[in-house]
């Protein structure tokens, strides 16, 4: 079936929506897997990953297709070039889920170190930054964008907060320190995520008003991700 | 004056070379500055990163401009995008390296914890990689490629070894655990930017060869990397 420059355009907006509500999901249910203590759903995410590898490959070659096909006038270019960034930002974030799988599958052997502390609220944060970041590039929402970059420092802040209580835990029982270590990982996959949906805020922002502020707010983000590890 | 598309794609390629040089360059500094605990070589790198970010911008620039002045041909196409990508990943390498240095700042506070274990070695394999992978892109090399891909295994290796050794050492001595796990999160910091080298390499294949290996290879080492963390 024949489909307009406009129409694969669409598509594309759509299997990018598709991509991170997969990647949302793959979040949630590593938390889960986590909070429960579930085995099963622990694998879940981790098999279920290479859907999300799929998404990334067929996105990857409608933007190449699309750039081949056609010389794109100015806004279109952008925003093809950018769906290509988020595509790469969004499979790596589902990598940081199956991390996050992965060592919930370990800590499942041991025996539980305590609560959770903050780790189930900050990755709410981190999902619900990747929605919006992705709903900020549809429909073209630099407000948005800004406001899951500002979000950012909240994880960032909590990743810190969570790894100084760990730390204290660790100091005072130190044969827990496998299983702190273990969330702290978590702590970091989950700010990880974070970092990557606010990569696509700036790109949106880019996108919309044709301004990098990557190296702007990134400078900031950076230096408190690094205070923060 | 004027510039021919060839002559534009050679300026691309010398940018990308002179760029990956500069995280090469500011990955070994920043070691040094923790072999060293020498704070001013720190600050140099962190400083430094600017100019990286610069490099960054203006390559991203290019390979739009060589995307919309012309329709390139596919071969063309394919090493344009690529560009982008390896461009992205190139900044967030340096990024790691800033986090390095950060995290040595912190150290220098606090008094040597022990000799830095394999550390060195890791870093020096991880630059040897992002060396490697750049000099494959240039000169489209997809066997030297593969074996950029090979020693991420030898990297996670030595990422899981130093997180064991230096977990048994904050069991023996939980007054260590803020300066261990500041050697911890360097370890993988390290082990970020030998990841980010891989998947350069892949890149490569996929530009030579025009297959992804990404999510065959990719597989594997996510795995190592999430056993590793």
């Amino acid at each position: 079936m024949y489909r307009s420059f406009e129409e694969k355009i669409n598509d594309l907006k759509n299997e990018l929506l598709k991509m991170a509500s997969a990647v949302e999901l793959s979040l949630h249910n590593a938390i889960d897997a986590l909070k429960k203590r579930d085995d099963e759903l622990a694998r879940k995410v981790i098999e279920e990953d290479a859907l999300i590898d799929e998404f990334e490959t067929r996105i990857d070659n409608a933007c190449i297709e699309l750039l081949a096909l056609q010389t794109p006038v100015a806004s279109d270019l952008r925003l093809i070039t950018s769906a290509m960034k988020i595509n790469n930002d969004l499979e790596r974030m589902a990598d940081h889920a199956v991390n996050i799988a992965q060592k919930t599958l370990e800590l499942n052997r041991e025996k539980p170190l305590k609560p959770l502390i903050d780790i189930p609220r900050m990755a709410e944060l981190a999902q619900a930054m990747v929605k919006n970041a992705i709903d900020a590039f549809l429909h073209r929402d630099s407000e948005l964008a800004l406001s899951v970059c500002k979000s950012d420092d909240d994880v960032d802040d909590l990743n810190t907060q969570i790894i100084r209580e760990l730390m204290t835990y660790i100091a005072g029982d130190p044969t827990a320190v496998s299983r702190a270590l273990g969330l702290i990982m978590i702590s970091k996959n989950i700010e990880r995520i974070a970092d990557l949906a606010t990569n696509i805020a700036e790109e949106v922002v880019f996108i919309v008003e044709g301004r990098t502020i990557k190296h702007l707010l990134g400078k900031k983000a950076d230096k408190t991700r690094a205070r923060s590890e």
